[in-house]
């Protein structure tokens, strides 16, 4: 059995993926499925996940991607795209629905979203997508972590330019903004720099204090 | 064996946790080697973990914590703190620590660390931490899982004053700053009143879109 300490020796940020080998849908779905159920602040899930497969935007969003080219290599590329802001109407539709899900209202429950509605929307836009972008990097732990289950290789990726993936994808006309880019695929260890290279970290002891 | 997903639907936001058990310390090892291992941004690392076991100080921490009873009910407290800056000391460690252990100069590693030494430590501090910040939501979606993988409960929280934070644990002199606080322990159901309730998430069809 494999435990979660080898799963995260095995992954790397894949430098060259196989084209020829793409991702199954079952694990795809899988992967989805691990960030769908992570955790996150209030539990609003404030952002969405984009697969992107279509060959011709992949192109696109690879040019503004400093030309990276697992964008295109591997097989799906994954956009994480977090809520532009907290509003009245995205905290009602996700407090509405855990009442519905669960068949019941609760007291404590009810008097949490009085308070997040009293303070997330009166809070700036930049400073509620700020928040919410940190959620989503908890997707992408998630992910990466999700990945490596399934030995399915995955390329973390801030480097883009995420006004133009927004508008290549028509975000912002859905109140999101592109904070995360991870293709997932197969890697081509013939062709990757870093597929040999030993994983660094710092010693644990730079790394945690016990106090 | 179970599954990530298994794993993923087990694991909840413990509302209250069992004084009286421990977690052992073979176990807290191992989610924090997780954690230790799991992905950041170029590779920095930028934040540290403490881990809190001293009653006094979590009781302190506790006061500035919303009075959340996990901070002291459970057995240790793990503290995400980040990096206050990206300096070009801090980028020159981590990339030379990465040469050492490799035993060898990659010139493309090089060429990147240039790039970082001359971008980086030219933005402001606050547009560091936030970057710096973000990386610690990796740690975090690493850390559930870890814990979860050991059957130890867990209570991620952004419900907290960090500037006390730091003050008590003396981050701000190690250029630190408190982003997330996680009680490590085990559930006591009675008392919970989050324990027994669905965990809810939207539809995959309000999450997922495919392109």
């Amino acid at each position: 059995m494999t435990t979660l300490i080898d799963k995260l020796q095995w992954r790397y940020a894949t430098k060259k993926m196989n084209p020829a080998l793409p991702v199954p849908q079952d694990k795809l779905d899988r992967i989805l499925e691990a960030v769908r159920l992570t955790a996150s602040s209030s539990g609003l899930q404030p952002y969405e996940v984009l697969v992107v497969t279509d060959k011709a935007l992949r192109e696109r969003i690879r040019e503004h991607a400093w030309n990276q080219a697992q964008v295109t290599e591997g097989s799906h590329l994954l956009v994480f795209a977090a809520w532009d802001n907290y509003t009245a109407e995205r905290i009602n539709q996700m407090f509405d629905l855990v009442n519905e899900q669960r068949g019941f209202k609760n007291e404590g429950w009810e008097a949490y979203r009085q308070k997040l509605l009293s303070s997330y929307p009166q809070r700036s836009a930049e400073e509620n997508y700020q928040h919410a972008a940190r959620q989503a990097y908890i997707g992408l732990g998630t992910a990466l972590i999700a990945a490596a289950e399934e030995q399915v290789d995955a390329t973390p990726m801030e480097g883009f330019d995420p006004a133009k993936v927004d508008e290549i994808l028509g975000l912002t006309a859905r109140g999101l903004r592109s904070v995360l880019l991870v293709p997932l695929g197969y890697r081509q260890p013939e062709g990757d720099w870093l597929v040999n290279l030993k994983k660094v970290r710092r010693a644990k002891d730079q790394f945690v204090t016990t106090i």
